[in-house]
């Protein structure tokens, strides 16, 4: 009897086909159900993991594995390799912190609402815009997504300044008061959670613009929203946000000059075609014994 | 007696005192008045400009100078030296185009309309988005804006296509059937009016992004309204128009995936201040007898 994956993730016929025969005799279960199970592709239940003991490795179709640290992993590790998509997601990620960046320096969710009501503002337009260029911008965290924004950054003279897990927080307050731009790209850790709270958050310049594209639970969203409304800060690109979906009375939603782009910073068309791709990359390794990529290493918590 | 310089925009209290402290000698004309004016700082009447004497040299605060074009140069040419601002908007309008292009497929422009709603779309969206990585881009016109777009575009590892005013028709078009963003920065001349009419827009694929920053009279505008409101072409970034400011009942005030940016692409909050220092720079040239920058070609058009 071959070996059996089960399918947690919704695809099309062809994507189906494509990873049936990318497979070879292994079986796919298509209803995500994990029993007698030794692979899972997708993000499976996580109270189920302990309970299935035939699973040996769970690809993960995120960055993210939250739902899944809770989980007694001492023990678990023993016998299952959970991996995750770290890096899939940069080159999209890096663009929609890019587009909203420049969306509020050249006024693009301005027009927008403008087109909206059919309204020509001009020239008093064109006082409101900014350029990026030599820009200092602050990089809380400094993996996949960032680095890779620091290079489509270099081309506009950007001073960009790297915030690892082991910079001393005063070097992060210091660069903070001199920033255009801040970029927080940081997993939910101890050490993230809160970091932005509302004295930190009151040394960023009232001109900059602050952008989180990592985890919500990094800023304090009472406290940023505050600012907004008051103009303390230039404007924020949001995202990631503690509850998704926001909720109907955030004050997020009414905030100027703040773009939510609504956890879709990761996505493109070929999205799935591409989860897939690394899927079956990965089972080739499975299945020859070497190193899967993406191990997620519990205790560091990214 | 002193020469007299007529200003002929609006400048603030500090910004007329640098001017002031920079001119030396010359005397200010504050009102836009020419009469008896060897210098004009701004866009002044054209009808004045021949009627007016004294005037030795005219720099304009804009690129485009469309309305100088029917004055008899071949007699004006002896006395009297035009000078553009050519260049001087190559950054912002560049981001500005990159902004929108990102806007369009990061999907900013949704975003903002969804925030508006207070509704939240979330993974829907996701399959909704491109990156620009590896993107075939056509640029019409190929002067400091689109050399400055190509530059920012570098770490995108995009495939730039160049036209220039020599290029054959036929090496357009037949790049144009392959692009995935089109930019056109092209002046208005001759040759450009007209170029994008409603045959040679249907070569643009149907995902395709058309971007106009270069002057609105080179599209067919009617027959991109159509395509844009059919799904036949993937979006507009249109910081141009034939009609500006846009009529209230112009059809890209309603087509989807459009992103009118008002011709606002110029602008930063410093550009009166940047017009002053080239005012100032081209001054110390007129003064000491070296050549200007920015001379205006009348016979090429720009």
């Amino acid at each position: 009897m071959s070996a059996r994956i089960a399918v947690c993730l919704d695809l099309s016929e062809d994507q189906w086909v494509r990873l049936q025969d990318g497979v070879g005799n292994y079986t796919l279960e298509a209803d995500g159900e994990l029993e007698g199970c030794e692979i899972a592709f997708g993000n499976p239940e996580a109270d189920r993991l302990e309970a299935v003991e035939t699973l040996r490795w769970v690809q993960l179709e995120s960055v993210g594995f939250g739902e899944y640290m809770g989980l007694d992993w001492s023990r678990l590790e023993n016998r299952l390799s959970l991996t995750n998509l770290a890096g899939f997601f940069s080159d999209p990620v890096a663009e929609t912190a890019l587009a909203g960046i420049l969306g509020l320096t050249r006024g693009i969710d301005r027009v927008v609402q403008l087109k909206s009501a059919k309204s020509w503002m001009g020239d008093t337009l064109r006082t409101c815009l900014r350029s990026i260029r030599n820009a200092r911008v602050v990089m809380v965290g400094f993996g996949a997504i960032n680095r890779r924004l620091a290079q489509i950054l270099l081309p506009f003279d950007c001073e960009v300044m790297a915030i690892h897990s082991t910079t001393p927080v005063q070097e992060l307050d210091d660069a903070l008061t001199g920033a255009d731009i801040v970029v927080c790209t940081a997993p939910d850790t101890v050490a993230t959670r809160g970091l932005f709270g509302r004295e930190r958050l009151a040394l960023i310049p009232a001109h900059a613009i602050f952008a989180n594209l990592g985890r919500g639970s990094i800023v304090d969203e009472d406290a940023l929203a505050e600012m907004l409304n008051t103009g303390r800060i230039g404007g924020a690109v949001l995202d990631v946000t503690v509850d998704e979906p926001l909720p109907p009375d955030h004050p997020f939603w009414t905030c100027p000059n703040t773009i939510l782009t609504q956890h879709s910073g990761g996505g493109t068309t070929d999205e799935l075609d591409r989860k897939i791709d690394v899927f079956l990359e990965n089972l080739a390794r499975y299945r020859t014994g070497q190193p899967l990529q993406g191990i997620v290493k519990m205790t560091r918590g990214y």
